[in-house]
């Protein structure tokens, strides 16, 4: 589709933006835009590819680079620092969009510990913030994804978890900063109020809430975010659940949820399936051409055929009341055993388990390690990511559909859900080698198939790679796509030129040219 | 501003409702209409006037209603149960505005303990919601306001609070349905996937999150609303902090917000001021104007010169810990005592001491009633509500100048905060005498006062009066008041006419024919 752009609107808008920017500014050859491509799109793909990328520096290069961008014609696509690799990276749903890039616009603006939040520039990432609380020896923790590298707003902007007590992404943002495609500069909450000292301290202003407006969207470019942090607990407890019956998953969802309602369990737990426990029970060669892959996969992943990583965080004496309840509610439960460890609030990174570090707020790049170890580094995946109810049921129905699709397609991948009180968040990383076109087309298979097995059972995606946007938005069926043509009509009156990342999450102006 | 609207267009509206709806289902006579206006008013005022009053029962008479007000060209002003009495009841902000009442569509729709959830209608009240759950036997707890005969919805769509875990009562919203000006019907989240299981379980679907677009707004009318409960807990601990000096806020302030932020004091801790503490440290006499009203605000208060109402709830180890905690906490303060009463989490209303009923989630009229005795039934009230920091400091000088402005003006006021972990979320009553028109006046210019005072330090209200909409919106200045062009900008993309609820939180679209 990269033809609805013209080529010389794209080279006026590369001059504009050199001479308004400087040239640092803006990278144009085939070596620098290769790293804002789908990382994992493999050889030959020819849609979703930015023609070039700008990387600006202050709120008033955001506003300069909108205003070129609207005269000339040409949409932007707005990635963070471009990290969210099974999602697509920084690749836009409109081939030749100008990936506009904020790896440069990188600084804390504020740590406050009183008050427990952060203000941050988009290109912050979560080492960089972990980095800037530890300098300035406040008593905070942070929440972080399972790969640390990537950027705070980008992450809570996509609806991303972390796994502590503050690991709902998007539930921990107060008050945003946000370029319109008019050009003008938004201030949300009470950020709008501009002697006001509680823009990251209150979420709610006078009038409608418009941070979660700017989440999943198109309707305005974010460029300061404010997050709510946690006070140093005096302990981190963290550790498994681990049961070795493949159904014992449903006693065990089923005895997680109640703890997780009434909050003794703390931050989120990430349930993983290993299908290939280490006690043998799959049979070698049964699963003839996944079965050495299933075993890489099994081998990255924590113990058990289920493991599901819970987290306590506090005063010591709290800590241990939690752990009663919890070890007495799994006691019956014979097939689950329960390991936890302890560190101390301040604990430094050296001392703690890799498994262990995300749960304590330690961004870190252990998963993505892992994978390179077992797999090489040509290893790429896409997700299938539904929202289930938290009943055992539901879960072991989910794990089947998928381990049943990846079993037909001969494919292996990483699955699990990260739970919520009511919600377990599927995440299923099927995975391929880059360079072997036929196996990235099987998995672009299975996750079709996923989609629509899932939505027989009324399940969709929270987040989807841009060659599975359009599939998942076509699920959102109520009242004739209601909806999304209230999304539509929002995006007219606020940027009905489609400037601004047109297609992110299935969202257009009703005047689309570059559809 | 009755004007704006044609009194024969009021009259076709009234007659088309009626033919369509029966004319049980269309108040029109004073004595009926009168329960609709602003309880609080006083004799003689003339703005926002409702012209009649409509009550449907169905989602498909909502949007009857909306064609007919979209085709005769009269705005409607939606209320649930008009019960918000300090801040304008169901009074429209244009007066002749047809009222909208949800009084007969009140049914709880679902109620799901596995899950912890409710769906219901607007007219659903506390009490109802309460009845419900016990009538179902469900092993779930609600969180109330201080008078339980208001909506649940309404109460969430003006962002107001509750003092129980769930107690910010926007964010226990989970999913709503809504019919937009268009007479279409939409569902937000998960619920716009027709067959999807996850409407109340889960906040966000693909896209933005629209739930908190539709608070404080006027872009559609919510017929069904998710709601969040939360397990019925082991043991309910409630009680207060109790400070008897007038400087000892400071301090008592800076103690609770580690406990508030790291969650060892669950649900929000109303902090209540009384000016004139039992021991007599008042001089009788020396406030000749309001002394013997203060006198009984004083009475009507818990008691202290400050009192902060805290709260536990769940497993009795886990409480008693909480409690260890606080205690040692305040320890260091002398003239700080805590009184703290305990109920199992399943105990009958009758059980529970007056002032312990909102925190053990149970609605009652006992603020109301306290109100009547001391004050008679002719007591009327204005509110300042601003959101301050959560700080000693700023909470001393806050009280401050309520008092100081208060008693210039020879008024007294219930005055507090409710505290979240960041924000003291002020709450001050100013009070008069609904027949003394002189006392009427004073109080409005009380809140005047209090809202320039407020506005040189940054602080603005969260809710307000109709009278008080357009000053508390101004207050949002950044960007050359970007953040109120935006929800113009959305008005017109919605409900380009302004028949849904014109002037709402200094809402309008930009061809505001009845401003």
């Amino acid at each position: 589709m990269i033809e609805a752009i013209k080529i010389s609107n794209i080279d006026r808008a590369k001059n504009a933006m050199v001479a308004a920017l400087g040239s640092d500014a803006v990278l144009t050859t085939d070596e620098q835009v290769k790293e804002f491509r789908d990382p994992y799109e493999g050889a030959g793909a020819t849609d979703f590819q930015p023609s070039f990328v700008v990387q600006p520096t202050t709120v008033e290069e955001v506003q300069e680079i909108v205003r070129i961008a609207r005269d000339v014609g040409v949409p932007i696509w707005t990635s963070s620092t471009g990290r969210n690799y099974g999602y697509g990276g920084s690749a836009p749903v409109v081939s030749g969009s100008i990936v506009l890039n904020f790896r440069r616009m990188n600084k804390v603006l504020e740590i406050n510990e009183e008050a427990g939040y952060a203000l941050v520039e988009p290109g912050v990432r979560f080492f960089d913030l972990y980095d800037a609380i530890k300098a300035q020896g406040a008593k905070l923790m942070m929440s972080c994804p399972d790969i640390g590298w990537g950027s705070l707003v980008g992450n809570a902007l996509d609806h991303g978890y972390g796994y502590t007590e503050m690991g709902d992404h998007s539930e921990a943002v107060c008050g945003m900063e946000v370029v319109l495609a008019s050009g003008e500069v938004l201030r949300t909450g009470l950020g709008a109020v501009t002697k006001s000292p509680m823009w990251q301290r209150r979420k709610r202003g006078f009038g409608p809430q418009l941070d979660n407006l700017f989440m999943q969207s198109n309707y305005g470019i974010v460029t300061k975010m404010g997050r709510w942090l946690s006070p140093q607990p005096e302990v981190i407890a963290t550790g498994s659940l681990i049961c070795d019956t493949d159904d014992g998953i449903v006693a065990m969802i089923d005895a997680l949820r109640p703890l997780m309602l009434d909050g003794t369990i703390q931050g989120r737990p990430l349930i993983t399936s290993s299908p290939e426990p280490k006690d043998g029970r799959a049979k070698p060669g049964e699963d003839t051409i996944g079965a050495s892959k299933q075993k890489k996969i099994s081998a990255a992943y924590p113990p058990g055929r289920w493991n599901a990583r819970i987290s306590f965080y506090g005063h010591e004496s709290m800590v241990n009341a939690r752990e009663v309840i919890v070890r007495k509610a799994f006691e019956r439960l014979p097939n689950v055993t329960m390991e936890i460890r302890k560190y101390p609030g301040n604990v430094d990174r050296k001392d703690v388990n890799p498994l262990d570090l995300v749960a304590a707020g330690i961004p870190n790049m252990f998963l993505l390690d892992e994978l390179y170890k077992h797999f090489g580094l040509s290893v790429g995946h896409v997700c299938y990511s539904p929202s289930i109810p938290f009943t055992g049921k539901d879960a072991q129905r989910h794990e089947r559909v998928i381990q049943e699709i990846q079993r037909d397609l001969g494919l292996v991948g990483g699955f699990g859900w990260i739970a919520d009180a009511r919600c377990l968040q599927g995440v299923s990383m099927i995975m391929y080698d880059v360079d072997n076109k036929e196996e990235i087309l099987s998995s672009h298979e299975a996750v079709r198939r996923m989609l629509e097995k899932g939505a027989e059972l009324g399940w969709t995606e929270y987040r989807a790679h841009p060659s599975l946007i359009e599939a998942v938005a076509s699920h959102f069926d109520f009242g004739d796509h209601s909806l999304f043509k209230v999304y539509g009509k929002i995006k007219d009156a606020l940027d009905p030129a489609g400037i601004l990342s047109p297609g992110n999450h299935g969202i257009w102006p009703s005047d689309q040219h570059w559809q």
